[in-house]
């Protein structure tokens, strides 16, 4: 989307058996670093000790220290990428997590969001345990400490039954990783081999990189222990409904993943599609607000035998130092980041495609700056319903009142934006477009109608 | 290019009579950034003294430190982005440079690269001058200095008739920017508008962030000075063939920029088209190595009716931080850089579209990286002929020895790139993309025929 | 001592009410920072919520932050100066520690190191703890969670009283500040007043700074609660013996503090007159390596009638970030470190006071500076007796082998170090020079005998 | 002194012949560090070439960089040490400065200040020279380049012939160093040897870190050729009288080099022992103002027969790096420098000396935490007379209405700084306690009579 309002929360991987395994962690998190800019980390075991270097910022940042990686001793590396809150304060929240336990140590990476995290932390609390972070990933750490499991592998089982909400964990002890998907599935978990090694991710464009092969997905409800024994796998949960997060598709995952089973760019091309039957409309060109709506603007263009076209191109230079000297001379923040081709633009009826929107503002400037160009005139598509509802499963979104389909109509959203027609994707379409069953989705976020009851959840007692 | 093996020199920036003028500089450098990310600069005026804040790094890595601004005082601003070789020495290097000369200052910001500055600076020594930077943006100064003119524009004016080679200069003193442009008008000039205060550009795209108007190009061989009192323009060069940078269209310029006089983007895909026409393949797809290659890409498509895809995304978090911490995994720059979408390309018939191969090893792992993705035939095609000569006017090039189409026939690349078919543009179509004459522009990089005589140059000789 | 080989693990301070509470810590943690320059950290309360901001590194590099102290909001502060071993994974490490327990906050800062750790630990964890830290500091706040004390003032007298070994601790919560300190007194804890509001310190030296006003010792074995209410104290623990830390005395403490209710400046000059007396010999000057030993050789010079000069100087620009480019050129640590005075020394017959002897490697190389700069003779005098064992009491030690005087006698150390005669105090005199009882005092550095008993301890199991 | 007010300009240091050139002259560099702390460089020649590594901050901090010294290739180095205002544009002025001409290298690093440098540098001008930098090292480099001299050598001996004011160059070139030092050597200069290789060095502290030793002065007015075929030394100018700055004495030069032909701290102590004569008073301690005041405290204790005490003791964490979160909170600043040892001053009649009074602000504060230690009666005493004027001759001091003594009578000091008696060491006798004659020195700053004529001296003329 052209704004930036909505954050995915992680992004793991885990290897295991091969030789530079902290390298190749290294390069699977930085091809996930799409899904958290925050910090990094990444733990590794020598089968005698666990050995941890994270930090704040960027992957490549982290550990462009010198002896970064002298100090990741070991065949078994799990790594982590997080969006988070900034402020020193915060570096106790990095991830992976790691604790020391009767000797044995046991570290965990957790890419969700638990919604019963208030009600089991006050039940842990009354028994003594004491909270370190502000995360929620840290729960599951004392419910396997708290657990009469004989091993690791039996704990983590028994303690995942406890929990609601979205996740996948990745737990590495001295001698295994072992893989914990939520039943619902919200959060992707994918698993791959690379020469005959073991590999996790949460998306498969970090087996790409590496040059691995995807297998299958860690399942739904699957606790998965990798070891030099191979694999053992477990569904410790009753059985529950699916609830893949259809945002993975809408937005985060990369194009080039494998998410929930199928190419992301395939669903997202069918979105575009889709899209362009159900709001068709005059035009000369289709442009997608880079990088994220490309597809789907492939996509309409196909369908709707419009000329796509690329009349916008995002700035490379653009990271998160960039600073604006002087607020006031103008809204450049959108100027800095796009650039539009007028000798695209001049004089054409354009579709202007984007994933979503959300707050609205940046999606004006863009209309604003797409007419500054010369187009004559703009439809503004959006490969995704209307947002009205926050996200309770891993994705850091505003609060509701700041959702601009809650405060004005389709034509008043048209009218702000200021642009010729305007079309969302309706749900129904939406759910439609995957191979997978409708229902097999979460689409609260556009529906404020979620697959598990919500904890009432108040700033004050989220946890994270 | 999918290489960075060619890097333009410089972009130069400046601005008169408008409140915050440094700010405005900062975002025309901005946008400029592709013309060199080495280094950065602005200078000041305001009326009475000159300002000067530079430093190594990306535009906004300079200006970060909160106390830049305040320190650029004034209504006069000239800025510069600098490609340069790194190291400690050569911050002296950076520019603008900035001088005294009896009580008044002097600075000057330079794109481009001259042809007689051994013979010149050999000249100036003889008669004591001494010179503190490595590069030649040096000698223009010494020569003012040494003018009997009346004023800077007469100096100036006297001094760049003892030059050759490509230069745009900014010259910034008190009270005006004077703007110069060598005959040959290698490198692009442009002129603007903003509110009515005069902007100058090395490209128009700098013109679009501000909310400036592009008016002309400065003019070959023009000097021009842009004061409170509005222009002044002189032409003091005997009359020079036209040799603009063919370049500049293949690959240098943004596309949203309007380079002599004429839509980078239009040119370019003009380019793709011929492209198409010369070389027309059977495939499926084509896909364009991003973000420089699309444009052509897309003209190819259009011309040969193939459909055209997004089939290779560019990573938005590569930059020079990266590191490499096992060079010796794999070939892991090109995954770094590039993620393949297997969804577009698995299966498929691709017609591969590059601006230029400069050394060829790039392409090759790029070819690689498609193939693995599932390509079932690749069509590599080059909007440009092989390019078989270094550039004496600006661009720093790999030596000759190095160019790949000097050490291999058309059907050797083909079979070192491992595809199923290679075609380059030829050099007469090239020619005949822009709307200008054939012959106003240089092609000396295909050809190894320069517009003008090249000094003896050696690595040791060379200024910089 | 001339070598650094010998770590203090903490200092402390705590304020309670003052208005820019957290400013007045950090000027208090400055002049602490002899007690640990590897980390810092301050926690603040404003009666709602807890704030924390940490980091490694000096005092004034943590809080270098613009807006550090805005986040430090309220009038109860608590901060941590710390020695650790560096790595980017012992930033978990930094206190003070922060948990969170049924939506109340506690934070704690802790000087020392317990005895009984393992023990504990293993206890705690049987029952479903876990550590996240590798600092025996993480174990009181476990204890503290699991009393069922009605308060946190309850609780932690409760908690203590299973504790074995060094520790002062300052606790913080919503409304107070709790100073707890072991029935041994290890390490000094001292009370203050600054208009009217409580503070408290490792050392007084931090009261001096802020104009706050000495009143008495945190008495060993007292928890000491300060809240708006006033102080609230009780005695936990069955009676113990004392056994302050004579090494406070020796080298750790600064020379303008009061430490277990002396100056440490005084007891630091009798050492230096009891030396004289013990070890009196003919010489022209007595030279201190400073600063540590400058007072005891004060005392010696007064004792002896021999003039005190200042023959070495201490080098201030030498910080950590002192590297030698070229380690074998000679043996230059030193002499970065120290310039001796040609001007004083040639000639002469030098007493040369440190306050200790480690391993005896700098010694050497200072005897031979002091030699290269022309000391007819050298004559060593130790304000303390041969260091043989280590400390368990919360000061960082080399392991027993070695202590230069676990490997030879005297006679041999003299040889080593080649000065004409050498003399250490007498661990009796060295008793009898504060004015408490002689064993009110630890020495079990010189003695091999403790106070208490030590838990098996080795490398792995040794937390901290 | 106390204060800070008071900078050298710089400090230089180079050898020939030896292997590790740079890394020596970084050790040299590290023990000038006193002189100059914003910038240091070095220049290195190969025979071939010369290469240069330079940058703000500290001598450690600028060559911390992995790579620095493998650029500095090569057996004859240059280093420079410098005091300078701070700010990115002011990077181009770090020395040394490198410059090229006819394809030979020449570098200078300087310490000094030329008085005629407005004059010359129009002159210059005038015929075409430019400068770059605003700092008056670089009007050597244009005579240089400008005399018909036919070497070097022959060249700087001319060029130096036209300079008025205090300079000690050194320059480097291919294959040679030349020394020169002005005729009324203001500046030190010392030529020392190690191994057989020349060294020379602003101080002869610089020899004993590398274990060179001090054979003579690089005299007033000689210019001396150092390469491998010895020594070649000039005397270009006509005689003048001698005019040594007497402050390199009283505060600047380490006390343990050779400054003049004369150790300094002899000289300081004979300073002490005179102020005590000229004032002597009834007291119990005698206290020097760590660290540059201790030697004349000490010859004042020596000569009163009043006890020397260390007193107030320099913290040794304060850097530039110091940050004062809330300026208004009470006077921290000399807190936090210095503290006082309450134990020593208690009820004490305090002689209190410092080497000089600049602004006498920090005085003031000083002498309030020596009260408030507990001191009886304070008697300030000086080691040097009432600074009355600046200095033209390469130190940095404040204006003149900025000294004190220009605002106040000695009783009004007195009453200002609130101390019971005040005394400063007469001109006459300060000018007696060195071996040379008193009219070989500079005495200015304390009688406003030069031993030269100023140019006409504006804030805006001046170049450095």
């Amino acid at each position: 989307m052209a704004e930036e309002m909505i954050h995915d929360n992680c992004g793991v991987f885990g290897i295991l058996g091969a030789r530079k395994a902290a390298e190749l962690t290294y390069f699977g998190l930085y091809s996930l670093q799409h899904r958290g800019q925050e910090s990094a980390g990444i733990v590794t075991s020598d089968k005698k000790h666990l050995h941890l270097y994270k930090g704040m910022g960027e992957v490549s940042d982290v550990f462009s220290g010198e002896h970064a990686f002298d100090h990741l001793k070991g065949n078994i590396a799990v790594g982590h990428v997080r969006y988070s809150t900034t402020g020193a304060s915060s570096i106790t929240n990095i991830q992976p997590f790691l604790i020391t336990n009767r000797d044995r140590m046991l570290a965990v990476a957790h890419n969700g969001n638990l919604t019963n995290s208030v009600y089991l932390k006050n039940k842990l609390e009354a028994s003594g345990s004491i909270f370190q972070t502000t995360s929620d990933s840290e729960i599951i750490l004392h419910l396997v400490a708290r657990s009469k499991g004989i091993d690791n592998f039996s704990k983590i089982c028994d303690a995942v039954k406890k929990l609601k909400g979205a996740y996948c964990y990745l737990f590495c002890d001295e001698d295994r990783i072992i893989a914990a998907r939520d039943p619902w599935g919200f959060r992707p978990l994918a698993l791959g081999r690379l020469n005959g090694h073991w590999v996790v991710a949460s998306e498969t464009c970090a087996f790409d990189i590496i040059g691995a092969k995807y297998e299958r997905d860690v399942e739904p409800g699957e606790v998965l222990e990798i070891s030099s024994n191979g694999l053992r796998s477990e569904f410790p949960h009753s059985k529950s409904r699916h609830a893949f997060c259809i945002f993975e598709y809408i937005y985060f995952s990369r194009p080039d993943s494998i998410v929930f089973g199928e190419n992301v760019d395939k669903v997202r091309r069918r979105l575009g599609r889709l899209l362009a039957r159900e709001h068709p409309t005059e035009a000369d060109i289709v442009i997608g607000i880079p990088d994220s709506a490309n597809t789907a603007a492939l996509g309409y263009s196909e369908e709707s035998g419009i000329k796509f076209e690329i009349g916008l191109i995002r700035n490379h230079y653009v990271g998160r130092s960039f600073i604006d000297p002087e607020q006031k001379i103008r809204d450049l923040d959108v100027k800095v980041k796009f650039n539009p081709v007028k000798g695209v633009i001049e004089g054409q009826r354009v579709v202007l495609v984007d994933d979503s929107i959300v707050r609205g503002t940046t999606s004006k400037k863009l209309v604003q700056l797409v007419r500054q160009a010369g187009a004559k005139e703009i439809h503004f598509r959006v490969s995704s319903p209307p947002i009205i509802s926050p996200c309770y499963f891993g994705i850091d979104m505003p609060t509701k009142g700041e959702f601009i389909a809650n405060q004005k109509s389709i034509e008043e959203i048209r009218k702000y934006l200021k642009v010729e027609s305007l079309g969302y994707l309706s749900v129904k379409g939406m759910q439609a477009m995957p191979s997978l069953p409708d229902d097999d989705f979460c689409v609260g976020c556009f529906t404020a109608k979620y697959p598990l009851n919500i904890e009432a959840i108040s700033n004050k007692l989220r946890l994270g």
